[in-house]
């Protein structure tokens, strides 16, 4: 169960020894087809303090006894396995997993340093405030997918360059959508606790179980989790696999998915008996799922948020879930990360949720570790990031979050 | 998320009215082009000593207070929703859920029982020493799929019919293969106990949470639920799906599922990050995955076992469970149902148990209830179920139970 390809690509030195000293990235740039004719060209460039190297600041979660197996490398122990490699380019490396309070020491490491690498996972809040602070700053990384823990027009307006691994967790979130859908559906997780309770009870599970096969999915966005998502459903003799999106996917993709495409949101989730959030965190998408659209959703369906808890609205979730509106709510996305201990959702029937953590699989972990050291090693060579990286280049917002 | 489609089948009086008169049925079967020619007579079928009427006994799991339902065909208070039926038919339905030791109501009402009506979710344990005092049986039901409760060769050996709704639930159970593959790769349980337990571990859940895309996954077993699985799987991206069975599934199909077949177990379990379960329990099965041939799989590989419990080693999983030699077992059948409370199948680490309930989901429910009132429909009219159904037919065993 290995992810070893990655890891070996990680560890083997693939990638080449970089030059140190940096010039004016868009004269570099310019040279290059696909970087964007309209990014700005910013001084900072000129001033950092550092001379040659870097200070690159890392915030991931600790994990203490568990950080002993050598390819978990997305802990603070661990640090995405670039320690050496950074060091060894002349770079500063400091991790950290405190970020709470203007004390934390993500805090008092932010002043003089260059690059900041955050995960989804443990999400260090970069407030307007924090960007303040952070006056050296050029490139924030989200080892990861989904970078709204980062205040992104104000890191715009700084002229900064936000930048996430797209693609190295898509299937892993897919996956666990897939899970999250069956457990709900039928009724699998009071089965589960029944047998280390030492109870035997079929009749208090199957009441309320259902089969997936026969029924209506909908997708809310159909990018890439989307599509791997209803990539995954097609072999679940589903009754209809449907999406909404603002853009169509095609009709030649929708044949091989055995998708249709609805214009009208709520036309769509009145038909749905589960549906899939897929959309990331806006502010059009922030509080979509509020009381009003719930109540238009087909009673005892299924809602499953793997993209980020604030798309749903906390109250209108539990109390839907209490009255039977909703079958059931699973999701490791929470409005606030770590959830507190009297989040309403950690509590309410039929709930399906985790910590954050569908997109932190050793197998993802791999891929955003190689993906970071390679956005790195693109930034030190003054090189472009692969276009869909880019969340916020150089003060420019990508279209999503327009 | 209403199975409709059966429920309204089984409540429309779909099935005619039927001749209550019992003559000599091999005559009237010898007729029909399906008849097995060898199949015996027998003179218990000039013998019931209740007239026209025959006695149903059915066994089904008490629902107490979940019984509200009326789609919940399967509990012993809505009892597959037959009894107007039975009853407007001249015969007898006696239900009770009261099945352990000799004088249980199930021992009490089987002396002249005609019809008995079992299922795998709450199996009664039909013994020779049942079928003894059974002594005007003709035909065993299993409202579901495996009959292995019943002891079948003392079954033939008296002349008497088996009879299982075969398909009734096999996408219910592949579904739930799927699921528990998932649960188990992704470590998801320890996830989401840790959210009503009030805490938040990330790393704890991640350190051993993988993907099951690029993986290799083996099913024991491409009989319908087999396939249904492999179908399931197709979507997942897998690096490869294997089968091992007796026979092969054919070319066209095995392009079709993306499968390849292994003809020699032990090769294909050294290959598998996940092995699964799909052949009924006989004589052969029956305690396949033992020690030794568990130490013969890949250190910390998954097993999900919906087919029989007896088919693994109960200590030998639990060791491989706690070594390592698993990374984690789960499944839903157990070597003796209920499971005691001291099972030690409830308590080891890594495991996704469940009470026996993946075939018995409403839609399965649905299902099995209207293919038992079929059965019962048909062989009130003396005529032959389909082929697929018969587990003993007078005498006579199926195949794979040879």
């Amino acid at each position: 169960m290995m992810p070893k390809k990655f890891a070996s690509l990680l560890l083997s030195g693939a990638f080449k020894a970089v030059s140190r000293t940096h010039v004016y990235p868009q004269c570099v740039a310019k040279e290059l087809s696909n970087y964007h004719p309209s990014a700005p060209c910013f001084s900072r460039f000129f001033s950092s303090g550092k001379g040659e190297g870097k200070k690159v600041l890392g915030v991931f979660y600790k994990a203490h006894e568990y950080a002993d197996n050598p390819e978990f490398l997305g802990c603070a122990e661990n640090a995405l396995g670039i320690r050496e490699w950074l060091e060894s380019q002349g770079h500063t490396y400091v991790v950290t997993s405190d970020k709470e309070g203007p004390d934390s020491e993500l805090d008092r490491e932010l002043p003089d340093t260059n690059i900041l690498i955050t995960t989804p996972f443990h999400p260090a809040y970069i407030t307007k405030e924090r960007l303040a602070k952070g006056k050296n700053l050029e490139l924030l990384v989200t080892a990861g997918i989904g970078s709204d823990h980062i205040d992104l027009r104000a890191a715009a307006e700084k002229g900064l360059t936000v930048a996430e691994v797209t693609g190295s967790n898509t299937s892993s979130v897919a996956e666990d959508e897939v899970l999250r859908i069956l457990v709900l559906v039928r009724n699998f997780l009071p089965g589960w606790r029944q047998t280390w309770e030492g109870k035997w009870n079929v009749a208090a599970i199957a009441y309320k179980a259902h089969d997936l096969s026969d029924k209506v999915v909908g997708t809310v966005g159909a990018g890439r989790i989307g599509q791997l998502l209803m990539q995954r459903l097609k072999g679940f003799d589903l009754k209809q696999m449907l999406y909404y999106d603002r853009n169509s996917i095609g009709e030649e993709r929708e044949k091989e998915l055995g998708a249709t495409r609805e214009t009208d949101l709520d036309t769509m989730l009145a038909k749905c008996d589960v549906v899939v959030v897929n959309t990331p965190l806006t502010d059009q998408t922030r509080g979509l799922f509020n009381k009003e659209r719930i109540s238009k959703m087909k009673k005892g369906a299924y809602i499953v948020n793997n993209a980020r808890g604030a798309i749903a609205d906390v109250d209108a979730v539990k109390e839907a879930v209490e009255s039977g509106q909703l079958g059931g709510y699973g999701g490791d996305v929470w409005n606030e990360q770590p959830a507190p201990k009297d989040h309403p959702w950690r509590y309410m029937p039929s709930q399906a949720m985790t910590p954050h953590i569908s997109g932190t699989t050793l197998d993802a972990q791999a891929r955003y570790a190689a993906g970071t050291k390679d956005i790195l090693d693109k930034w030190f060579k003054h090189e472009p990031l692969p276009k869909s990286y880019y969340i916020v280049r150089e003060g420019q917002l990508a279209s999503q979050y327009l």
